[in-house]
């Protein structure tokens, strides 16, 4: 088993860096099921005007093509929306390690019933980075969950 | 009531301007309650060796940022896989009409339990476009849909 607090350090440095560009603190990376890292990104909404770029998306993009997903691992530092949900459902992405879900519980329970291994980590970082970005444009955030 | 088989008229050029790349055919457009298009895109995983690029996902991004997706129609000549059917769900698209769902079935049923008006259309087309690729490129299809 790889050290699950050290890939998530990966997916806070990303969501560090979106929020030092203005944008929504989420971040995320792909692993291979040894540790070695595939992709990572965060979530670029703000900065690319992109809605379709969230931090789960965004690793998943950068790791490029794969034939297989089942040994991967997806850090990221909040529980994915649906939409990542379901890229992690669809490509058989093997485990999930999330950040937080206090903020947004997301499809944490629907990826377990799927068989998806999820942790949940929950150090205060990844809540009070997000709670911050919210108090200041809770516009952004519910324009970036569909709310 | 939009004239749904005008809109996936947008969506199959894609597609079809997916196959004259050499990348696997589905196209998708997303449009307005009024019938407006808002943006429309064609899986370019072959294309850009970009595995998050489905037909759903490019139209999406190319319509921009939007506050509401209440009234939107997502146009797609495949069933979404749990990816883009994740996406519907997140963002709260209110309709999607479907070219074909032979092929896969995707999240569709899914969807409509979750209150999304889904149309399967059936036209020959769409399934006729997919299968021929897939005869000639079964792994690269594995490959798009996880399997």
């Amino acid at each position: 088993m790889s050290d699950y607090a050290q890939l998530l350090e990966v997916a806070l440095e990303e969501a560090r860096a979106g929020r030092a560009e203005g944008g929504i603190p989420i971040g995320a990376a792909l692993f291979a099921g040894d540790g070695t890292l595939l992709g990572r990104g965060h979530n670029r909404r703000v900065q690319d005007d992109d809605p379709s770029v969230h931090g789960e998306t965004d690793a998943f993009r950068n790791a490029g093509r794969r034939r297989s997903y089942r040994d991967t691992i997806m850090v990221t530092t909040l529980s994915p929306c649906w939409y990542c949900s379901g890229l992690v459902r669809q490509f058989g992405i093997g485990t999930v390690v999330i950040g937080e879900s206090r903020t947004f519980a997301g499809g944490a329970d629907w990826l377990r019933e799927a068989g998806v291994t999820v942790v949940d980590l929950d150090p205060s970082e990844c809540f009070d980075l997000l709670q911050a970005f919210i108090a200041e444009h809770p516009e952004i955030w519910d324009e970036d969950i569909g709310e």
